[in-house]
């Protein structure tokens, strides 16, 4: 996922101390009562990389001493990112709901909370949310030292109608 | 923070398909009336790299083709990493709770939920949790290719007490 797109969608409250620290100033510490997320969905997306609502929250920009990205992405019902690939890789936890994975080729997956998804670089898949379900994920994008996301056609409707 | 020192800590349930998937199989979907976490605390850990009871679930192993590594970790009230630092940096995302991050020469910062923090190759840090209050977060290993994490002396009971 390419968060370069994605220059106007920022991180909501950053707190600035030594080793580079960024707090989402929304949240409040977490009691067992209480069922806030860790992280603010952030942004709503609003460049054409997705379909259907989606949002963003840049919890890390690449830099060339970790050479990852890191946000949250969070997929409204029948939101889904186009068609892409990732020259360096990318990797996937599901924090949140039920969504859908595919590679070019091969069947879609359902993928759920507690789920990693590992993605190689170069295969081209996307990810989303299931028609009925929303679906969040931290997505790491690995080796940006090598190269971002390469965004190709969106899924279409008829495409994804038919999972 | 080096996983391949704890090599005896494992996922609990993994899911293999295409893309390496795993996934966490004590949880279901969260609903807004739950409060499970996303990812189990996994084992405790018990090599002398840490002070106090901690907990490490392996959310992925470092490859050659990501050169990262993922894991949950949980420190109980006084739990510590000691002294440390990463040959290829790490990125913490701090999950529940409250805890304290400390570099070398530098003072102390409590570290909360929401936070992210960004640590740098070879600069000599630890984390943990407070005296009084648990602290998860997840810690991405970056660079990996590069090396892993290089094991120092304990935070003492003299230098935590005093903070």
């Amino acid at each position: 996922m390419n968060f370069k797109n994605i220059a106007i969608l920022f991180l909501i409250g950053t707190v600035s101390v030594s080793c580079s620290q960024q707090s989402d100033s929304t949240q409040t510490a977490r009691s067992e009562s209480q069922t806030s997320p860790v992280f603010s969905k952030g942004e709503k997306i609003t460049n054409d990389n997705f379909v259907g609502t989606a949002w963003l929250n840049y919890l890390a920009e690449a830099d060339t001493v970790h050479n990852v990205n890191i946000g949250l992405v969070t997929f409204e019902p029948g939101a889904r990112t186009n068609w892409h690939y990732h020259k360096g890789g990318q990797i996937l936890l599901v924090t949140e709901g039920k969504g859908l994975y595919q590679e070019k080729g091969k069947p879609v997956e359902i993928i759920e909370m507690g789920q990693v998804i590992k993605c190689p670089p170069n295969i081209e898949h996307w990810h989303g949310a299931t028609l009925t379900e929303a679906m969040t994920h931290i997505a790491i994008g690995t080796n940006t030292n090598i190269g971002g996301a390469v965004w190709l056609k969106p899924v279409t409707d008829e495409e994804y109608n038919a999972i």
